[in-house]
């Protein structure tokens, strides 16, 4: 099926912005009808003209779509549905990236940026009690989804007690697996710390995004038994790629 | 105390980029002395001296940490440190807006930009499980803490089981209150579902940002006993204002 202009209504007596009720009648239909990533949008001027509304107020809600990860734009071809975003219980659940990604029906990949050990960093060893001299392994990685990148993470864990992670191919292992099989050392408990934060250059580069386009920075220690901290690391996920969801109760 | 450029050090033999390593280091001063908002940092020129590395190098460091919101420029003045971010446990609990702040040591207040009742949206309609042509309450308010706004927060619930919603005064009676000494409906659960976004013009005048700075945008539908659905709000927090803490187990 195609996008339905006829099927965009909007209502000029109610105090919703005209620009955002045409946001959520092109949202509606993005989720409702059959429609699949790549499929064109009616120009802004077929909009305009079916719906009597300004063309600025079409153009601003379709930048923010565009914005928001809902279309894409090819410069002299149009504006097309891009895919849905990935939605990740990440902070909610410890899962592994491979997992949760192969229960969202993507295929994952890493690529290794960096595998070392450094020596300690203040305002880290702290966060995993540790010594201030005590060295730390460094672990860089840029994980995909259907081969595109969604996040780039760093990693920091305690030398001492994990030397042989250093020696680990992080393209086709999991961190975690290796820490239980390995060390018998299972995640059981983490405090997430969530910003969102413009793309630095190196955050724009690796994830292919604009300088400045919103990323969501995600710190966590993670903790073995014994309210142990066994890991430290900072998440960047694309802010047009990414949604997370989390259940809550009273 | 002042910040003590003796104490920021750096190391040119690991891999971890030298802006970055500076960003953590002023970080790290700003988190463990006792530095207040507003003292100033020393300038561009004295710390690439007292560090024997390049202006661009503690540029990058000192536009990324003013991004994130941990420092300030003031034209002319120099840089200063910024107001701690409100840590929010916001997608883990339930708590009130008001309760929250006042727990961080915030003076919380509201300022209600809309309140009325308009027809049925199929978009949130269907996520309040209500037939399209049921009407709405509409409920639009922008919420302060220490009088810097944190948050541009729309809410809309079922107008027929609600009618009497429509006559209170939000800038000094919580919602959910309401909800519970009139209706006797208390909110049990809460799907929530966070994105990194840019501000579009309307976001980033009520919050006083530039525009396309990061928003987070946390839409949530709230639900009373038995899963019956109440409440859905779409708020954008303020990206260099806020930071969020979650706590997760296996």
């Amino acid at each position: 099926m195609s996008f339905d202009i006829n099927k965009l209504s909007i209502n000029k007596n109610i105090p919703i912005p005209l620009y955002y009720q045409l946001k959520t009648a092109i949202c509606s239909q993005i989720n409702s009808n059959n429609l699949q990533p790549d499929d064109s949008l009616p120009t802004e001027l077929e909009i305009t003209d079916a719906l009597g509304i300004s063309r600025s107020t079409v153009r601003q809600a379709i930048i923010e779509l565009v914005n928001e990860g809902y279309l894409y734009r090819e410069k002299g071809k149009g504006t097309f549905i891009a895919k849905p975003k990935i939605e990740a219980s990440f902070f909610q659940k410890l899962d592994s990236f491979n997992q949760e990604m192969i229960d969202k029906g993507f295929v994952p990949s890493t690529q290794v940026l960096d595998l070392c050990v450094i020596q300690g960093q203040p305002d880290i060893n702290k966060k995993l009690m540790l010594p201030e001299q005590d060295e730390l392994i460094y672990l860089s990685r840029l994980r995909f989804a259907d081969k595109d990148p969604v996040v780039f993470l760093e990693t920091y864990l305690p030398y001492k007690n994990f030397e042989s992670l250093i020696h680990e191919d992080y393209t086709v292992t999991s961190l975690y697996s290796v820490l239980e099989n390995t060390y018998f050392c299972r995640i059981e408990h983490a405090v997430r710390r969530i910003d969102a934060v413009p793309a630095n250059a190196q955050e724009a580069k690796l994830l292919l995004l604009k300088l400045n386009s919103p990323v969501m920075l995600v710190r966590t220690v993670a903790y073995a038994d014994h309210d142990m901290p066994i890991e430290y690391s900072i998440a960047r996920y694309r802010g047009d790629r990414n949604t997370f969801t989390v259940e809550l109760k009273r």
